[in-house]
Order: structure tokens, then C-alpha cells, then sequence
């Protein structure tokens, strides 16, 4: 359902041909003029005339033809992965980290810069330092910037209507950069980039209903129904980990008790080990780290793996509270497919099939359906999943690849 | 975003402007030719054009003119809202609830048919009979049979999946329905429908992003989001009353213990009132019913409004779980507009004021945008809405007045 839509202009219609020619070449490439014609419903001379003007753009060239049994055999056209290059940030670490692209996401550069507690301004001036680190090393024409960064993005606005850890409210960061570089930029929270990267680039490509639920230090999801972006004009749809789960619980750091947060993160997991290790002497943490303190995410993750019962039961109650909160998100939302990524989904196949379980007992739409509950596929590096997904966005906007 | 489109044919262009005009009229009208050709980008001779058949169809008429300044009055057009009537049902009650419905969805005669535990297919016989008995009544050309039905609704497929009270799976309703009577036939969840009555009839006319919550018998929502209905392809979306909220709670009709339903709908605040009154034998509710077993969702509120502490306490406890159903929801599609319906809602303006407390405690979206939690505005009758939603979907797809 579509609230009204005007007719094309010609120009309009130029355009979105442009952009269908394209994304025939780009999703289904190698291919031939006469299947984009018959794909399309364009006419033969039309879609001649877009892959002219393509090739001569150098996003589009010609590699040869394909061996047929009678007739010429068509000559296929496929896309120029490196015509063009794009920056993409990750602003949603401890770290920014910031990269060049090509069309098909494979990163060809990368850079990072400590954040160091940098908020308001002082962040803004990172962001164009990073930038600036990468340009030197674009090696073809950039089509612009594409931005992942944490809290509540209005995406039609393309602002930053909340990001708390840096400070930022209501930052043009977009206008920003496009003034300060002259490329377009735009910007997309940081759990919907891991979902844009995945529909884009990833193992479910053209997946058009899924979620991607990130469990890191923040808990966030991005949703995708019918091929469009559950985006929430900028109010903070996926924000899912500030939502109380226990009630008069620990403090968050969003001025909440009892969020998710508190329980799920690996920021919450943490210190619920370390209490554990102060507590217990014999605990198998104290084999794992010097001192309470130095515990990390990955310090727990071998403890549970060696079977520490009680780091067991505390990845019990994660994923029964990551359960819950996904047994929630499906009852509203209605579609199996949901991906996980983040530094907690380190605890692997046995936190995913406890999450399975619970979510199974806590909904009956997770018992009807029997949810795909599976690694997000690119999250081996989360942070280049994110300028994955950064760079889809801009690559969405500038080329009409799906946006 | 979409996942591609192809150019239209022909055939496609004039039948996605007729519907574009015809929208057009039915939104702006009455409105003159020149004023739709500048809305649409049509040309002034397609829009002549398609007024014409739309009045030769009789679904448009010339209304005289508009006094101007200089130069000759335009003629306005407008719809003729008794040209075409549709069938409408809700099969979500103990009776099946059906009517004819004009264009604006007003309702022209209503019948209704008690289902009397019928499942299977002597509750499919039933539908039949109540079409039958409406069929008499319709004095202009019937477009179709709209209807909501509760449970799992495959919109795409037109099939209802499960609807457990009537013992329905994978029912093919729309086709079984076109084959009988030869009208079209388009299934929608019941409260999906009172969102989509809301939309194209009630006081959110072209609000794009809204939630509705429906608190009765059952509770589950609808949501669009982008002026697109998030309806799941028949895995269950807006299912939130089979959440459990309730660990090791109360056994629920789905099978499941602890659900929603089990603490919040109508028939659980039924069940925890008589409760209250075969324990207290002071409780104000013996003044209201003859007996505990004769308690309603009407005595609690009547119970409720007197000021019976009992009775303020449970409504304040399901609030709070209502809130805490609805902070998750608002957590995952993040958009402030929320409406209410169903028989809970009678507890009125200190229920709605006690569960905005609730969204605002339990999550930071909640927080931060202020939720608006009204009564959907049509839902004084909720039969009433649902039928005029199922209408609302039979015209979007026959007429194309927004889907």
C-alpha cells in the first residue's frame, strides 16, 4: 500500500529507467541487452541507449558473448565493481572506523581513530579527520559518503536526532559533510546498516523480511517488511535495548532501570562475571584473567565454553532475556528470519539455540513459524558489516541500486 | 525502498491512472479537471479522459462550478459514494457481524448471525448465510466482499492460515467466497482492519504512521509504518497477545501459559474481578452483579469508575502490562501514534492515562517522543470499524484507493 504517487515526468522516467538498467546489470550481470529488455518491459532501443550512456560512464562495459546455438550470440554486459568508489563510516565503536568501498562492498582501505571520549564538535572533527585519512586512497571517482552511526537516525531528514554517547542531538551531519567535501553523504543507524549490508551484499540477498538484532555493548534492531526499511522517521525504531525488562533493575546508561541493556550486553554480562569472580574464589574465570577487572566479552565466552556452570546459567538468563525481547519483536512484526550479530553472539550455537527455545515457549507466533534464528552472515567483522551497510545506503540513494 | 520494479505496460499505465484519478477525486473532490491534471502530472486530455469513464461508470458526477475571478468557472467533479456497495463481515465475535458499506464506508444495513461455537465448515456456512441475508439489501452494483477475520491472515495469498477459535487452517475464505456469490473477495486480520478504517475513513485519515491495539476478548494489533500495512505475510504480525508477560502464568487458549491475554483482555480482567468477589465479600462488585459468575467486562468497569480500590489495583496492574506490550512494540517500529480499541478501553481516559505512565517508564523511545495513546476514533462501535477496515480493503484493491 502506497499513499498516492503522481505521474512521472519525463525526466523522472529517464531516471528511474537509468536506475532499472542498472540494477539489472548489477543483481543479475553478466546479462544481455535483449534479457534486460524482456526483464524490464523497456524497449530494446531504450535499454541500448541507458547501457550506452552506462558504459560510457564506465559503470557498465562488455565483456564478451555468450556461445548460443543459432543466431549471433548476444554480447553481455556486467558491471565495473571499481568505477567507483565509496566512503563509509562506523561511528559506533570506541573506535571510528572508516573505509573505502567499491560497488560490490568489498572494502578496499580502511582506517580507524580512537574516539577517547571526544562528544559534540570535538566527535564531528574526528568524523572529517577520518575522512580525510581515507581520501588520498580512493583510487577511482568517489559517488559519496555513507555514514553508520549509533542512536535514533531520522532517515529522510538525514540527521542524527540522538546519539548519546557522542553528545550529538539533532546533528546535520550529512549537510555537514557534503559542504565540508562536496560528495553527497548519507546517514543510516548503525543496526539497520548490518541489515541494508546483508540485503545488499549478504549471504540473504534480496531477502525482502528479516530482522538483524545486534548484541554488543548496545542491544538494537533494524527490521526490513517488504523489502522497505523500518526506519521510524527519526523515532527510534529498533531501539530495543531500552525497553525494561526488569522491573526496578540496574541502572542504564540511557537514565533508565532495568533495561535490556542491563542484562544482555556485553557491557551487563561483564560485570555480572566479574561479580562472579569476586565472589567465587574457585570461580574459572580467575584461570582466565589476572584479576576481576581485566575480565572481557572474550573472557566469558571461554569460561562458557569450558563449562563453567555458573558463567552457564548466566548465558541462560541472556538468552532468556534476548528470547523475550525477540519473542516481542516477532509478535509484532510477524517474520521468521532474524540474524543476530555483535560481540555476544561470540557465546555461538548454544546461545543461539537457547534463544531458539525461548523463543519458541514465549510466543506463539515463534511456535507457529519456527523462526531462522542464524548469524548475521557478513558479522565476522562487524564493523565492516556496518560500512557495508553504510555504503548500500549511499549506493541506494546515488544509484537506485534498492532504495 | 523496493526491491525493483519493471517499466508498466500499456494496459498497466491507463489502469494506474484511472486509479490515480479516481483517488484523486475520492481524497480532493469535489476538485476540476485542471486541479487533478496539476496534482498528477497527467496531461489535461488523459484526465479528461478518465472522468469521463469513471462518470459513464457512475462513480463520479459533475457538480456545477466554482465561482472564479476572471475567465470561465471550472467544473468540479466529485464521487458518487452510493455508486458501487461493498460487503463487509467480522467474523472476530460470538456473532458474526456483517454489512453493506457505501464508498466512504458508511454503513447502509447490518445483519448479524451468532456462531454459536460453530467451527470448521459449518462456521464457512455460516458466512455464506450472513452474505446471503445481506445480498437483498445492496440497491446499488456490489464491488465486492471485504473481510476481517481473526488470527493469521496470508494477505498475499488471500487466505486465512489459522484462525483457531472457528477451527480454520489454510482457509482459502476469499476464493471459496468468489466462487459462490462470483464477487471478489479480500480477507484482512480484524485488527489490521480497524487500522486500515481508520486510514482511509476515520479521524488519522492518511496518517502513514500509526499503531492499533486492540484490548477485548483477544489483544493484537496493527501497525503501518509508511502508509504500508506490516502485515507479515501470514506469519502472525501484530500477534501480541500470545507474549508470555507472565512466567509459569496462567494457561492461555493458545496453549501457551502466562501470554498477555492471560492477564489483560477482557476475559482475564472478567475472571481475576470474580475472583475478587467470591473472596471479598464486601467488594463493591456484589451491589453490580447477582453473582460472581455474572460479573462482565462492563460490571468491572462500572466497579472501577465507582472507585473500588480492588478493582483500581487490577486496573493499574494491567496497565502496566499493557504499557510494558506496548513500550516493546513502540521499542521495534518506534512511531508515537498509538490507538486503542476493544471492550478494555472502557475503563477510559485513567486506563490510557495509566498506560502512557507505563510506555514512558518502560523504554526510551517512550520517553523520548511522547507517545500519543488516544482511542482509535471510529471503535464506539468496534464491529462497526472492523467491517468498515475489510470494506476499506476490497477498495484498495479493487479501486486502488490506497494500496
Amino acid at each position: 500500500m502506497h499513499t498516492g504517487t503522481g505521474k512521472a515526468t519525463h525526466a523522472q522516467t529517464r531516471r528511474h529507467n537509468n536506475r532499472l538498467v542498472l540494477k539489472m546489470v548489477y543483481d543479475q550481470g553478466p546479462i544481455s541487452r535483449a534479457e534486460i529488455a524482456r526483464s524490464t518491459n523497456l524497449t530494446a532501443t531504450t535499454v541500448s541507449t541507458v547501457i550506452s550512456k552506462l558504459i560510457a560512464d564506465g559503470l557498465v562495459e562488455e565483456i564478451g558473448s555468450l556461445a548460443t546455438e543459432r543466431g549471433k550470440p548476444p554480447t553481455l554486459v556486467s558491471l565495473v565493481k571499481d568505477a567507483r568508489h565509496v566512503i563509509a563510516l562506523d561511528l559506533s565503536r570506541h573506535e571510528f572506523q572508516g573505509a573505502i568501498l567499491n560497488l560490490r562492498g568489498e572494502i578496499q582501505q580502511r582506517q580507524s581513530l580512537p574516539v577517547a571520549g571526544s562528544t559534540g564538535d570535538e566527535a564531528v572533527t574526528l568524523v572529517l579527520t577520518l575522512i580525510e585519512s581515507l581520501l588520498p586512497h580512493a583510487h577511482s571517482p568517489l559517488l559519496g559518503i555513507g555514514i553508520g552511526a549509533p542512536g535514533i537516525i531520522d532517515l529522510n531528514h538525514n540527521l542524527i536526532r540522538r546519539a548519546a554517547n557522542l553528545g550529538w542531538e539533532n546533528l546535520a551531519l550529512g549537510e555537514k559533510l557534503t559542504e565540508h567535501f562536496g560528495l553527497q553523504a548519507q546517514i543510516v543507524n548503525d543496526n539497520q546498516a548490518v541489515l541494508l549490508a546483508e540485503f545488499l551484499f549478504g549471504n540473504y540477498k534480496h531477502t525482502a523480511d528479516m530482522v538483524v538484532v545486534r548484541i554488543g555493548n548496545g542491544i538494537g534492531a533494524g527490521v526490513l517488511a517488504n523489502g522497505q526499511l523500518l526506519h521510524g522517521n527519526g523515532t527510534g525504531a529498533g531501539e530495543i535495548g531500552h525497553v525494561v525488562v526488569v522491573k526496578d533493575g540496574e541502572p542504564c546508561r540511557c537514565g533508565g532501570h532495568g533495561c535490556l541493556e542491563t542484562v544482555a550486553s556485553s557491557r551487563a554480562i561483564v560485570k555480572q562475571a566479574q561479580a562472579i569472580a569476586r565472589q567465587n574464589h574457585t570461580s574459572s574465570l580467575h584461570a582466565l584473567a589476572p584479576a576481576p577487572e581485566a575480565i572481557t566479552i572474550q573472557t566469558v565466552i571461554q569460561a562458557f565454553q569450558a563449562g563453567d556452570p555458573e558463567i552457564q546459567a548466566l548465558v541462560a538468563k541472556v538468552a532468556y532475556y534476548l528470547g523475550l525481547m525477540i519473542a516481542h519483536l516477532l509478535a509484532v512484526v510477524g517474520m521468521p528470519r532474524v540474524l543476530l550479530c555483535g560481540s555476544v553472539t561470540g557465546f555461538g550455537e548454544p546461545l543461539l539455540a537457547a534463544i531458539r527455545h525461548e523463543v519458541a515457549q514465549l510466543t506463539l507466533v515463534g511456535r507457529i513459524n519456527e523462526p531462522h534464528i542464524a548469524m548475521a552472515s557478513l558479522a565476522t567483522d562487524l564493523s565492516n558489516q556496518i560500512m557495508m551497510g553504510a555504503a548500500a545506503t549511499l549506493l541506494a540513494h546515488e544509484l537506485g541500486l534498492f532504495l
